[in-house]
């Protein structure tokens, strides 16, 4: 059952619950900290895939937004986003989905790090007759792709393509290595070299006469913690709206804050073992590992109560791919809880990315009930 | 574009390519093995989920086979399969599902290991006025679920609750550990550990009077090389239906033996650091890091060219959401190759039910061929 009738106790697991009052000051925590920076927000809706929490996230019903694959472009398009940033550099072959988009009255931009790819663009757009907007993406931390920032050549080169065939539109990184963190005082350090890296590089574009009007930057850590952000006109974030056990290890939200867990139920005990299994396996909770290289590990995530109060010290210690194997952290003094057979819990996961997208829907609930108040649809492929 | 009509140079990417050529080799080399051992395989449809690859697989339009879900019963039953064994130990809120297949005609087999779920299952059959026929799961390894073998009484007291309610078919046992032997003798050890706990609980059952039709084993390793299945009614075996680099590190298949890859495009490269990166990230290819455990770690999988020749060294060396970076192994002497922006290239996954799971279709080719000769749906799900 996953009507909106429904509640904890009826639904089928596993299934993935959202909890809409933690979302909600999710939310509205990182919308003051930009409104007191004074600079736009363009949510990442590669998290939530849905139009139900776009909505929720966006600024108006039109946008801002980035995504990460055309099908999410074209979902949110759809329900009427008008203002879409595909922050994932474009392939060639894929710029004819773009150009539909676009011919709809969609505002993509598009992402490019090569003058190949600029070339690329820049022909479709002469062929178009119309400007194809288009980010230089600027590598602020040898995270993955991007112009390396002392690269002014090359990243001028890209520049004068773009802006010869009227698609230059700006700059964008993203400082992926904030994850790695071992401080919000790093973090807070990782956003500055986060913004320098971007505006230096719009600096140079400027400097060489090319228009630069978008200076985009943004990961969840350093969003919550850049000290400024001068010469940044938007930031990107999207693990924020759920937070997840990663975020947590980082320090960038309490586990109260986590708004996305998995609902399962106990289907069997390895009394000898200390082992509760449970039917939240691989596939309900990904294969992600997130906290693994973080000072505590939490295996496949935090186990708690059905009404989302945490166990001290129990983990989903291991998954099958419709099992899971909950015990005791090693060298707990914890007792391990009795949870009878048809007991239902909730697993809060390393990474609300990856675990919600093993599942076809929200299940919505608030803090502190167990009526759920509504059902909301993802999608996802390419 | 994938409709029937495409090639691999039309497909859009990521996507999941299934060379239906190595698919019928290796449901041809299982089906032989149990020809040859004269015993039933019941192929397990968690890895293909798929109706078009289960009529491939199964021995009959209804079966049988295994399945990981209710949502899988649900789907094959709808196709007309009708002999089906969940796999998963069941939890009584799901029996509604179950009764609910098995009055439609649905030959549906629910598993156990313990009082209270054989209680569950036995109070259901009482009030249908039914027996639903459960196998007793037997721990034979340590792996995850099932009554330990020693633990005889136990076993009685189960097979007692189900028989007075006219629900007691047999035993079965999954050796989940095989995917951890180093040897192909190991394997065939963890074959007769896997028979033996199943007969030896079996005849513990008939010794007491009960009866016990069934006796179920399988994983794909071990039903690969069991050197005999004497007093096995029915092996159950997933994965080998595709195969993955798990399977071919553990010596069960060779890489060429592997069917289901991901195609991806080149979308840059970072020169510097010998890295080209890719529209593959994890969410194409999952979190799976199977080989991790064994002697050679693939990373994130094996790079191919678009005709699935495999690059010496060339792995998939991390992934993000929707960008992978494709790197030599570590200390490797080969030549990083040119991939021009653009290029399309496999990667062979770790694992395949993992891998797949993120798909919602399979583009089906031939060896040899650039041809998609079908597009055969996934589903998912709970």
């Amino acid at each position: 059952m996953t009507a909106a009738s429904a509640t904890l106790d009826t639904l089928d697991t596993p299934c993935l619950l959202l909890d809409e009052t933690r979302m909600t000051r999710n939310i509205e925590r990182l919308n003051g900290l930009m409104a007191r920076h004074g600079v736009q927000l363009r949510p990442h809706l590669k998290t939530p895939k849905s139009i139900e929490v776009a909505r929720r996230v966006m600024a108006s019903p039109q946008g801002p937004a980035a995504v990460s694959t055309l099908q999410e472009a074209e979902q949110f398009a759809a329900a009427g986003v008008t203002d879409l940033l595909y922050a994932v550099g474009v392939a060639p072959a894929k710029l004819d989905r773009v150009l539909a988009l676009r011919g709809r009255g969609v505002n993509l931009t598009v992402v490019v790090d090569s003058i190949q790819a600029a070339q690329a663009v820049a022909e479709r757009a002469r062929q178009e007759g119309a400007g194809i907007p288009a980010l230089i993406e600027i590598d602020c931390d040898g995270h993955r792709a991007g112009v390396q920032p002392g690269h002014t050549d090359q990243l001028l080169s890209i520049a004068r393509v773009l802006h010869g065939a009227g698609c230059l539109q700006g700059v964008m990184t993203h400082a992926g290595e904030s994850y790695g963190c071992r401080s919000l005082e790093a973090i807070a350090d990782m956003a500055e070299q986060e913004r320098l890296a971007a505006v230096t590089c719009a600096d140079a574009i400027r400097a060489d006469g090319l228009p630069c009007p978008v200076v985009s930057v943004g990961s969840t850590p350093t969003a919550h913690f850049a000290r400024n952000l001068d010469g940044v006109t938007e930031v990107r974030a999207g693990v924020y709206v759920f937070f997840d056990l990663v975020m947590a290890g980082l320090g960038v939200c309490s586990v109260d804050d986590i708004a996305a867990t998995v609902l399962t139920t106990v289907i069997g005990h390895q009394p000898d073992k200390g082992w509760i299994l449970v039917d939240a396996g691989w596939m309900a909770m990904s294969r992600d590992r997130g906290t693994a290289k973080q000072p505590v590990d939490q295996l496949y995530g935090l186990v708690c109560d059905a009404d989302g109060k945490v166990y001290p010290d129990l983990l989903l210690a291991e998954t099958n791919q419709e099992q899971g194997i909950i015990k005791l952290r090693a060298g707990s003094g914890a007792v391990l809880p009795d949870l009878p057979l048809g007991t239902k819990l909730r697993i809060v996961p390393n990474h609300a990315c990856a675990t919600c997208a093993q599942h076809d829907a929200y299940e919505v609930l608030h803090s502190g009930s167990r009526d759920i108040v509504a059902h909301w649809e993802r999608f996802r492929g390419w």
